[in-house]
């Protein structure tokens, strides 16, 4: 006889057995999955890429995140990071408190998001732990295959090559802002501030920049035809912003690097954005955050390999490194140095004035 | 030149570079360590045994916890999980969140302690991330090999097979009941509540069950004999109590166990805690948690072997499976059955009444 429980979880044997009926696996390459001490899997010969990301309530996410769509996007922002390695993804753990008296549909939601995006991305969920939190913590250790031509780094790149980027930047970021100006994402649609209808003419672009920011894409695809073909000399994954990231790449590599301005993908939909006040389109493809594009170096050889993939994903050529250690932005025949500004979790600084509408510290 | 921070953390590259400086390593099968994307390494054929342990503050340890000792348990709980599968550690990455006005110095004893484990257990730290958090959250995933004579896993227990438990039980619960009552932990021995000294003749026996609870070790060469040698037909590390972790045993596997009261290993330093009003020595052996020694089961034909192993690691054999579904526990002339309690991150209600001073949900 089992007594009724108020509300709240479930024991945590019987939340493990639901994440064990969710997120069950019968890959071969699983000899053992979820509840035991330990997951047994064979990837077989070859290195192995392993990364881990931690998305916290209030910091990385906000209260009111959608838990099917948080799901999916702990796990996606592990499985970039693979991608910017150009490796690709196998199997993945997920760590995870909450509070006692959440809601068992929030769990269950949440598991299926982990489920959903482990379904794109031929990930194997084969373990996890559970703990209880004032606060949402989800922790995700993600593991692939690199490629056997070596993985891409953040080392590699030399001055004359030159960097791309893929997909739009700022979408994530100008997502961010709605959802901090009080638009909502439904099924159906997107809703404004305090609930108002939005005009049917410019819901569809506002769903697709506020989808930018809580359901992004990982860019596996791209990663692993860059590292298999030997084409990329350095990657990183645009989590941050394209400034920061970029200044990492090239404190990594020991170059410094060009950018330029017109070239710079800003996303189409931050130019219709009159209603956020404040809100700059090009700072936004410069300092935002989260669009998770791939940032990547190449050797002149390999130019034409590359302008090959362009379209099919979204590739655009915005500058060259060079000798020396900064970060240059050019355009309308100036230059100026680009500031290592943008997401960092322990910063007391804002980001630059323009960059967002207010200066929050929470990113999602 | 940089601005001079008010306090608090530096920004979070800062942190990394500290990271990489401290848990750095040269082993041969590390590829590619902490500081890009994702971590490279080459663990070799075969498969492979994956884990995460998640520890949050206020709930697995208190908010006064030495940050060198948080980081060895953290990474040694993960490690304890390999080695209830008789895995081989070899990777760890570890996520940690933590206030933005965190001590510097707290953050470098936290990844001093985790190199600290680290190094007793031969895992090479590759990776991890970080983020701000209003409490403190560590999480770990771990990956080790799995014996090629396959894994100890919690489903192999047959009737018959006796019951062995290493190392002793209750004496990480009597350290956290120390701790509560406001023992602490110095580095040359143990006070008492505020402050009070302890006599000379009990100190070392108070510190070495307080130390029993914020510095565990894990029992990576008997989980490695026992797979290696084909010795055990289940094992489960007590992470959460006798009880509840052989009741997972038992369900896994679909048989009953019966224990021997007389034959349990009850840790001799919990008699001396008439201190601790309300702590019951046997209860705390079968309900307290965080001993983490194996637990495992043998099939007769191995008992001699397994016999052979007693002294070395401190094994007691303590009851023999059946069949059935319960766990009962037998002495005295007498029998009953033992309850599945012990702790659990979302259970409501408390630990048997007896099990613990007070009914807390915080565990160390």
């Amino acid at each position: 006889v089992t007594r009724p429980r108020p509300r709240g979880l479930p024991p945590e044997d019987e939340l493990v057995a639901r994440l064990t009926s969710v997120l069950g696996t019968r890959r071969r390459d699983v000899l053992l999955g979820i509840g035991d001490d330990a997951a047994v899997v064979k990837p077989g010969e070859g290195p192995l890429a392993v990364t881990t990301d931690v998305l916290v309530e209030d910091v990385d996410f906000r209260s009111d995140a959608d838990p099917r769509r948080l799901g999916r996007k702990a796990l996606t922002v592990n499985v970039s990071d693979l991608a910017a390695m150009g490796a690709t993804p196998l199997y993945a753990v997920v760590s995870l408190a909450l509070p006692r008296e959440a809601d068992p549909a929030w769990f269950e939601a949440f598991a299926q998001g982990v489920r959903s995006a482990a379904n794109d991305y031929g990930v194997a969920v084969v373990g996890g732990d559970l703990s209880a939190a004032s606060v949402v913590f989800v922790s995700v250790c993600a593991i692939g295959r690199a490629s056997e031509k070596g993985a891409l780094t953040r080392t590699g790149a030399r001055p004359r090559d030159a960097i791309y980027v893929s997909g739009t930047l700022g979408a994530a970021s100008a997502g961010l802002a709605l959802l901090e100006a009080g638009y909502r994402l439904h099924d159906d649609g997107v809703s404004g501030p305090r609930g108002r209808r939005v005009a049917a003419a410019r819901a569809a672009e506002l769903a697709r920049l506020v989808r930018h920011q809580v359901d992004p894409r990982a860019m596996v695809e791209l990663g692993r035809m860059l590292a298999d073909g030997g084409l990329a000399s350095s990657a990183i994954d645009v989590s941050d912003g394209l400034a920061r990231d970029l200044h990492r790449l090239c404190r990594a590599s020991g170059a410094a690097a060009v950018i330029d301005a017109s070239q710079l993908p800003v996303d189409s939909g931050l130019a219709l954005l009159p209603e956020l006040t404040g809100f700059d389109p090009r700072s936004a493809a410069l300092y935002g955050g989260e669009d998770f594009g791939l940032l990547f170096t190449v050797p002149k050889r390999h130019l034409a390999a590359v302008d090959r993939l362009s379209s099919r994903f979204a590739l655009r050529r915005i500058g060259e490194m060079t000798a020396g250690s900064t970060v240059t932005l050019a355009g309308d025949g100036r230059s100026a140095l680009l500031p290592e500004a943008g997401f960092d979790h322990f910063s007391g600084e804002s980001r630059p004035a323009a960059a967002s509408p207010k200066t929050r510290r929470t990113r999602a």
